[in-house]
Order: C-alpha cells, then structure tokens, then sequence
C-alpha cells in the first residue's frame, strides 16, 4: 500500500470514529451491550416455520412427518431464541438498566407467543386453504406452503403481529422487513388481518400499520392499503390512518384506498387500479370509469 | 425455565401435533417419504446458470473459460440433482406407489431436459443481446448476464417452461417464485414466450400461467399480463384465461392486459398505465386519454 | 446411468461448448482471466455498511461500538478486495492489456472512494434521520437503518454512485441491482440524489440513470422517475433523458414522473398515480381528476 493511500485510510478512521458521535443520529449504546440481531431473528422465523410445517423448510431431504423429540428440541431452542432477541430489544432502548430488569417480562411474552403458536397454526393452514381454493394456478396445497410468496408474507406477519400486540420494539419489524424484502409484501405488523386472508402474486402490496381486516379477504399485487397524508409525521405515530376492509372483499391489482375512514363494506369487490378514499356500501363492485384509450396506427414500427 | 412455561410448551406441542391432522390442511405424506426440497431445487437452477452461463455465476474468482472436465462434471451432478427431485415430485403426490415406479418417468423427462439445454442456452443468449441493444443504459452484455433481474427472471422461466411441459408438479413453481423472490418478476412457468423478450427494471411484472407472446417481446416494470377475473377459482384450472402478445409489441411500465380473448396484435406499442381489455389491431399505437392533472399553489409548504 | 442419457449428455455438452462461441453472445475472454465477481461485490457492500454502521450489520451478537483496532482491520480489508474487483473490472474489458496497467488506477480510485467515506457515513445519518422525521410508522432511528428498504437501497446507491463517478465499469450496475434484489428499489448507480432523501414502502420504484434529485425529497413505492422512451436503445447511452426534481418534494404512491425536460420545482408535492410529462412550477400541488368510480349493487357475492 502506497503512503499516501494509508494516511487517507487513517484520516477516513478519524473521521468516520467522530460521525459515529452525530448529532443527527447518536448511537443510543454508551456500553458494550449487544442489540437485537436481524440474522437471529432470521433463524428464528425459519424455526417457527419448520415447527408449524414440518419437512416444508428443511434445508437437506426431509419428509413432512417429524419425531416428537425433533419437535419438542426444535421448540424449545426456539423459545430461548426469541427470549434472548426480546430481553436484547428492551435493554437496547433502556442502556441504563440492567439486561435482568427485562428477563421476567421476556418470559412472560414469549411464553404468550407459544401459547398462541397453535392458534396462528389454524389460521395459516386456513390461509393455504382459502389460497388453494381462489387461485386456478395453484396446483396442490404443498404449492402454496412451499413457494407462495403471498403465503411467507401472511405467516411471518401472524408471528410478528403477536409481539407488536406485546409491545415488543423492532423485532416484529425486523420480520416484516424481512419477509418484505423477500416477498415485496409490505404489511405492517400492526395491522389486524381476519381468517382465510389470500394474496395472489403480491409484489407491490402495502398493508398499513393501523388497518383492519376481515375474514376471507383477497387482494392481488400492486394493492395499497394506506395512509392519505403522512406530512404530520412522527405527529400521526399511533393515530387511526388506514383503512377498514370488511369480510369476504376482494381487491384487484394496483388499486390505492387510502385513509382511516374508508370503510370498504362486507362482500363488496374493489377494480383494478381503483383509487378508493371515501367508504363504499356492502354489496357494491366498484369500477374505474373505463380508461378512454387513444389507438394510432403507427407507421414507425413499419419501417 | 419456570414449570409455568415448560407446562405452557408441553400444552402448545400437544396442539402442534394435532394439528398436523387438521382437515383444512392433511399432511399428505403418510409414511417418512422426503418431499421435493427447495433448497436442492435453488442450487439446481444455480447449476444450470454455472452451465449456460461459465463465469458468470461462480462463488469466488473465476473466468469465463471452463475446461471441459469440469462442465462435465457439473453436467452429469446436476442431472442426477434434478432426476432425484422429479422422482420426488411425483412420489409425493402419489405416496401409495414405490419410488422405483417413478424412476424411468424421472430419466426421461431428464433426458428431454438435457436436449433442451443447448436450445436454452441460444435463446438466452438472444434474450442478452435484445436487452443490450433495447437499453441505453446497459454498459455491456456481460451486465446483463450478470446483474439484470430481467434477465435472471428470463433464465429461470425458462428452465422451468421446460419442466411445466413435461407435468412435472411442483418444481417448476418452485423455481419461477425463487426468481420472483428475487427479482420481484412473477413469471408463471406455463407461460409461453418467444426469444429476443426483455425485460427492463421489471420490479411488479406479472405474467399468467396462460400467456403466449411472440417474439422480440419488451416488458417494462410493473406491467400485469393477467386475467380478467379469478373469481372461478379452481374451476378455471386449466382454461385459457391470460392474454396474447405478438411479434414485436413493446409495453411500457404499469400497464395492464387482461383477459384470454385480448390479443394485442403484431408491432404495437402499448403505452404506460394503459388498461387493456379489449383487442388492439397491429400497427398500433395505445395510449391513455391524456390524464388531467390538477395544479394548486401550494401555501402549506412555504410556511 | 442409461447409454441413451449418457449419449445425450455428450451431445448436450459439444452443443453447449459450440454455443460458448456464440456470435450473439461472444465470450469475451480469451485467456482464464478472472472476471469481476458478484458475491465478491456483495460481501464488499457488507463491510461498508458495518464500517458506517457497527453493530447494525453483524451476523452474531454485536454492540453498536466497536474497537478502533477492529475497524482498522475492517477498513484495510475492504480497500484491498475493492481494488481487486476494480482491476477485474478494468482488465475484463481489455484483456489485451495486463492486470498491472490497471493498479495505479485502482489505487486512485479506491483512495477517492475511502476518502468520500466519511461523507457518505454523514450522508446516510442524514436520510436516516429524514425518514425517522417523516413516518409516523418508524418506531426508532435504530429501526431505519436496520431494517427500511429505503434506506439499504438509499445506502447501496451511495456506494455504487462514487463507483460510476470514478468510470468503474460492471461493479456500480452490480451493486445497486443487488439492492434492487432485496428490496424492490431499483435507482440507477447514475443518478444524482441529495442530501435527507427519504424512500418509504419503496417495492417498485424505479430512477433513472440522468436523474437529478434536489435535497429533502421523500418518495413512496411504485414511483417511477424513467424516460419517456427508450426506442432509441443504445443511441441514447448517455444522453439526459429523465426528470429533475427540485429540493423539498413529495412525490407520493405509483406517480409516473418520465422526461429528461420534466422539472418538478421545488416545494411541490406530486398525487398518488399522477403520470407527469410536462414540468410542474414550484409550490404546486399536483392531483390526478378525481377517478369517476361505478358502484353497483352486487348480486353475486350475496348468493
């Protein structure tokens, strides 16, 4: 290495060591503490996929029938797991208390999360389930566990939504993101979302933090579920800003409804590429005006 | 651990293990039998890339050049790779026959597959140049082969169009979801589609399992080639119920084309946003109507 | 394995060795070269954002501070694997000269790059703070920056963005296309984009190459900032052909921004699914016509 390359190196250290003092984003750890680990959190759903549907996320050949012990180890390695990554993202946000403080709460939610582990279970076979039975695509059930992006954005959401209802910070996040990044599927973990839910291609969808959800609802790619303003800010955290969907809707590709009254009523069907901001009635198919198109015979392509 | 929280996952495993019963969802698998696994599936198509494409996709240093010992190697491992997988899919939806019965079945689909190979390799080959010579911003070929999703959505289409013909369940749609996971281009493997297509940025692109579209094909992002309604469910398995795209038709971003009678005839041009339901004659040239656009000076922001 | 499988095998490998030969696809190394290598690039990315961000980016258990010393050593690695690929990518693209003409280079701008470090780090802590500002969903600046699309893609296009300044072929596409893979974020490594830019939901949004992006400019998913056509393929390599836009705008869900004369002036904000050729004054308000909607009674859903 040349001189000069290494004093610019060792200026680039100095500098790079006071940025981490940045007034627009200080570090929040003053200690050595360890923070909630985004590749722990990572395993953690892959266990708790492997637990709900044995052999469908094994890594080498695996049969979808698994030995008690297997199961019994896997869910205890697992409940460890998470407790260790909740106690971690407590005391992250709390440096001046000790990692003990959090213990007693850590196992009181994670002991929560199991106990509704089985719960989420049904409700993501019902999912599958009313997956199989909308889509003509869908050849077996196995399908739409094994490789239904729309079906790994539900589940790792049902894991997540149970410790934002625990008020657990940046873990269930943390999950969304990631099935999001792995999916396209965007839906906020704070979001309520009923039984028999299916999505159908999914990249581009957004479910937002405060929305509603019925039973037996089916939305396709590109699909919004937002807010109608987010100039307030960290002002609106918390406040009511997305929309309600009542039982049996379905809502077709790249159609936006938007903000926090916006009821959209029990069986009603949303078009594709709706733009919906006002509640609609139960019952109701809702069109955008047929799109005028303009058809010139064009001469260029001819050449 | 608290003899609260063991008895609380001693409770949720009882449940687990029930519901592995349940009516919604039977574990279709009655004995130890292995499922087709996704990850053998993911490094197959990995192979496959090594093949077709030397250099391009290797894990530490290489170049493009590859003896031939090697690419028989990687030939020959890759071929028992896939045919163990195909014995698998069809074993796992027929549990009551022996593998054995599906062995001769699982050769010669491999066969055909490995006859394929050289045929998909030239039409890749093609797909490359049509993206270089289509997108100013393309520096090289190689960059496509390397880093265009477009290009990877393509590949992995392709490999698995050959298996979708062959009836092979499952794998195929293991394989275009992976690439949909990536590269957020959902490509169903039933699909059709000729050689020089292109596919730029490609975030959103949905293209149903009964498309067919010609050749010197452009695809920008978010475009939907789907059906008009899914409403029929499982009962339209089967039918024909996604557009038709002929020669040398380009269609710009977000546009949608729904429906089994909407042919969208040789040479046109089909602009951005476009919703297209209807047939459109060669030669030509869709547009949207002009969108109207409302311009308010706006006092919030200059406070 | 059968002699048939064996016969076609062979067959299979002389076509695809013939085919490496291509005139479509001219392999363009001739000598055993090592060409620039993805994982390589990723891995790369991986450091950078542990250098800026430590602890963030960590496999196992980390704090956010780090020892000077680990730094030091992280630093000087990532300067030596940089290099590397930035000679690759150099002499790939000139195998008639020798790796070493191209190591002084290298070294120039791989010392341009580290010393821009620091800056970038500034940078990123400020479209950290930007998006922690401007969503009322993100719970912690901590949240951002481990887990927001935006802000990986934001960061990645940082990185690469200095690479493309400096001429680098291959390594600028490869990166900011990794990102695109992970989160549906797709900006050009071209692109100029100030300083407090905030990306959120983000799945589909792509920007162009010629793009300018003033200060303070929040975009949401689906927005597209492209050409208005690119018929005229590699003849418009280089030539401005996507929008500017001012400093403190707002461009909201699937709006469609194309043109290289297109100014969307400062302060303005832009309406979901606007589609905008034509340059917008500053302080403007930009809606869509409110979209007429049929509501019909439904009959069906109520059988």
């Amino acid at each position: 290495m040349k001189n000069s390359s290494k004093s610019n190196l060792d200026r680039a250290m100095a500098e790079l060591l006071s940025n981490y003092q940045s007034p627009e984003l200080p570090m929040r750890a003053s200690t050595h503490r360890p923070m909630p680990n985004r590749s722990e959190i990572i395993a953690i759903i892959l266990n708790l996929h492997r637990i709900l549907f044995p052999g469908f996320f094994e890594e080498g050949e695996s049969s979808v029938l698994t030995s008690e012990d297997a199961l019994d180890r896997l869910l205890y390695e697992t409940y460890y797991r998470l407790k260790r990554q909740i106690v971690l993202a407590f005391s992250f946000f709390a440096p001046e208390k000790d990692f003990s403080e959090f213990e007693e709460k850590a196992v009181a939610i994670c002991d929560g999360f199991f106990e509704q582990l089985p719960t989420i279970q049904t409700m993501l076979q019902k999912d599958v389930n009313a997956g199989f039975i909308g889509d003509p695509a869908a050849q077996s059930k196995e399908e739409i566990i094994i490789c239904y992006p729309g079906f790994y954005a539900i589940s790792v959401y049902r894991f997540a939504h149970e410790l934002y209802l625990a008020k657990v910070p940046l873990l269930p996040r943390i999950m969304t993101e990631y099935a999001h990044g792995l999916t396209g599927i965007d839906i906020n973990a704070g979001a309520t979302i009923g039984e028999n839910f299916f999505i159908d291609h999914g990249t581009g969808i957004v479910i937002g933090e405060t929305c509603v959800i019925g039973k037996n609802v089916k939305v396709y790619q590109g699909v919004t579920l937002g807010a109608l303003s987010t100039r307030g800010g960290q002002s609106l955290a918390g406040v009511r800003r997305h929309p309600t969907v009542e039982d049996n809707v379905t809502i077709y590709a790249g159609a936006t409804i938007l903000g926090g009254n916006t009821v959209i009523g029990a069986n009603s069907v949303i078009g594709g590429n709706c733009f919906v901001t006002k509640p609609i009635p139960p019952n109701t198919k809702v069109f955008a005006a047929t799109q005028e198109l303009t058809l010139k015979r064009d001469s260029i392509n001819k050449e």
